[in-house]
């Protein structure tokens, strides 16, 4: 190790917390991002938005830009989708995350959400990370599908040197000979993060697994381990989601994890600010 | 899935409980094994397992013929050890736990211990299963370096094909790119057995990072995954330790760990039985 | 397999010949590209030419953008890298091939070479690849570190269905556990893209082996297992190569390798048509 | 690397050559181990056995004790099977190699064939490497399915330390990501076996890559590479096979293959002696 400068411990031995309004990421609160794989509508962007917020999450994510592996499969409603996901938020009263794919759409998605997303096939795009480095919107950077994590640091280090300071780490899974699951979700990083570096990293149980069944199981695991969040894919009808639905959470089970993450929390001192939400809304259903 | 027949939850719906006397292993009880990677002398089996006992665990771990990489390095006392292990937890009031490597030792490594492990390297030393297999002693059987969890079953249906029940599943870590952990713990594996069999398992934090200092939020994350247990290297002297130092906790941490533990197994609905003993050493030290 | 329909042999039974001038890429003629892993100077790249012509390569390969894990490290020249190449292919009479890393330098880099290359951390970048798509200039896709063979046909396809049908593969290595070797050079992927697409393969048996001593006789391998050609880092002295130079051939053990390839592939029933060359070159050596 | 020594280039420089009659494995004749995955019958054994000495290989392969996923899958003839190979290799003038599972029956296995096998599940079985150690029978060592280039050449070791120095190691696939193959075939650990030791390697494109349509371009491959053999698996009706039938060739397949190698062989300075024997099975087919 040693090849990263910015992002490691030696450079700053206090953990970065990031402000955004009132949210704090990487400090004593946990957050949670959550909400669906791709924007499909406006109708389901508002119905997600309004179950996101009810379950506790101060975040929504949404895709307006896909990444396929197929150029024949939806590729996200695009501009249309950000508009979307811009108004669902606004009404929700939430912050909202997307992905940027190309590096001239930074500035554009910019302008409609709280956090861009780096996804992981696009870790080591290096003229990318320049560009969002360029933005003074913090960066949620998903670790490559077989990137080290040192290497997944000096991507960091990238958007760090280019004069942007805030990163969040997010832990989604890494490829291996493991067909059960869809990728091998590498807890063991979020330690190792946050041993070497001062980011706050967070993880995706969603993608990490591929199956809605263990996101429960991997989520707590991930808060257990210390991570500071998660991020998760809610859906109200995975079966009819144009991406990734086996993976995505039903509302309910999304609403339950969000209880039941409290708990855990708490026992590695960690809160979620939502505890007084979740008792209102337990009397309200 | 579906090659196998007597591990699937299909053939039985319920958990799989294995009891040793009063220690239940797939229970509502969470168990932990705890000791040295090698025994080493009479001296260091004794003290450890006071240690261990201390801690709270109920069930010592111990080799006395190890699986090394290289023939030069310290290949375990062999039968001196287990008379050493024997004694030791006699003497502390342990179950034991140690590897069986050889078709040919498994009836004289039974006479010692109470729980026969096979090793990550002979998960499809087919000979061997089929040994142990007419055991009547509880198996403890890791997962393969890079086994996927199918085969890992199938390598427990080898076991109870031939007749023996009572065998306890171990994720250990699985081989993949990274380099700065030794393996890369695949907590998602417990869920998905928990899913497919009604067989424990439990989890080696050690092993599946290397790293004592990732022991303990690795330790916690399995338990918050469901896991049934953990088998943990605890060495006096790490430093001087004949194998696996780097990834063995000092008797301290070790402590700190059980008391951490209890509190998520809480969340999860399980517990330890080892509460009042923790109190009680608690107030002697 | 069948989510790719432009790049199977059921759309097209007859393998995709690509004609640059004089130079075919996917006929019966080999083709090597070789040339420095960065244009360094003017004097490098002028230099190297020379050398790759004398060996007999028809195509000069040198990156001008480099797409490099820390961003502390040598970038490339960028366009003045460009500009030395161009003169240096010109000078030698040799094609070339050169990276592009970002969506809006495509046209540029199209303006300087003759074979677009996308290097494996892009081979996901959706957007490059739709960009290059645009462009008239033939591909090289290079397979990313953890795609499988399909994704990589897949992302072929997004070339060919944005209306490129000159693209060719090359195989470089994938990532896996192994740590003496760089990457682990996949030479079953050149028979299977044979069997499933009509498109173009070659292998890269620097990046692939990440050790000199290792080139030579992995690309007599590629050779014998029915690649169309290959691509080989030459550096005149590799120990001060800004990057790479463990993996790049010195002069003398490239135009050695040359003429080894010749044997092995009339052995497969291919040529190069530089065979009259080397003779000429050989008479006046 | 330099944990082994007795393997090591720096122990013995020259190249060991494994004499075996007037069969030699590791000289400047090529070898090729040829014959089913598993002994099925007398008539079986006896028809392959023909089949491949006409091809012109010098040893059949076959297994009598079959190391199988399931327990519910064939096992192998045991020691009938034995008797069969023994006798089909005697009738056609074949020397014969198969694999050992169980210390218990390597002295067994010795009293039928000439090489005794490791498989790659038992690669570090190091009981029973200590055991064939003690054997006076030239030992075939497959690469274990996660085995890296040094552990294999530990293992080795074993039973080099051990007393044997007839070693041949077998590179057979490693287990990766990739679906489409059944393992990623190495051939870089080629060279490398080369480089580091002065044992012999030969390549197992069978159980490399899984599909009986990628061995003919992976047995050149490794005979480019500097393979000192090949072990292939033959049968007369692959889709009756009782285990491996899709990886498989077809006798006449096989003969084809065998034809083809001759050439590759004589670019890398190789031969078979078969040569003779092909010509002459020639004119009288």
């Amino acid at each position: 190790m040693g090849l990263y400068k910015l992002a490691s411990r030696e450079f700053q031995a206090e953990d970065t917390v990031i402000c955004i309004g009132d949210v704090t990421i990487g400090g004593r609160e946990l957050q949670v991002m959550a909400g669906p794989c791709a924007v499909e509508s406006r109708e389901q962007a508002l119905e997600i938005a309004k179950i996101v917020k009810k379950g506790g999450a101060r975040i929504m994510r949404g895709g307006a830009y896909k990444p396929r592996t197929s150029p024949y499969s939806f590729q996200g409603l695009e501009e249309k989708g950000l508009e979307y996901l811009a108004e669902a938020g606004r009404a929700a009263g939430l912050l909202l995350v997307s992905e940027v794919m190309d590096t001239r759409s930074v500035d554009l998605i910019a302008n409609y959400v709280d956090i861009l997303q780096i996804g992981a096939r696009n870790m080591q795009n290096f003229a990318l990370l320049r560009e969002v480095a360029k933005s003074n919107k913090p960066v949620l950077l998903k670790r490559g599908l077989s990137a080290t994590i040192e290497e997944w640091i000096m991507a960091a280090e990238y958007i760090l040197a280019g004069g942007n300071s805030q990163v969040i780490l997010c832990e989604r899974g890494i490829r291996t000979f493991e067909t059960f699951t869809r990728n091998t979700l590498d807890l063991s990083a979020v330690p190792v993060i946050k041993q070497l570096t001062h980011l706050p990293v967070i993880v995706d149980p969603s993608h990490g697994t591929g199956r809605w069944e263990l996101v429960n199981p991997m989520a707590k695991a991930a808060i257990a381990a210390g991570a500071d969040g998660l991020i998760i894919e809610v859906h109200p009808q995975p079966s009819e989601a144009l991406s990734d639905g086996p993976q995505s959470l039903k509302p309910e089970r999304y609403m339950q994890l969000m209880k039941e993450l409290e708990q855990i929390a708490l026992c590695v001192g960690r809160n979620f600010r939502t505890s007084g939400v979740l008792k209102k809304t337990g009397t309200e259903g």
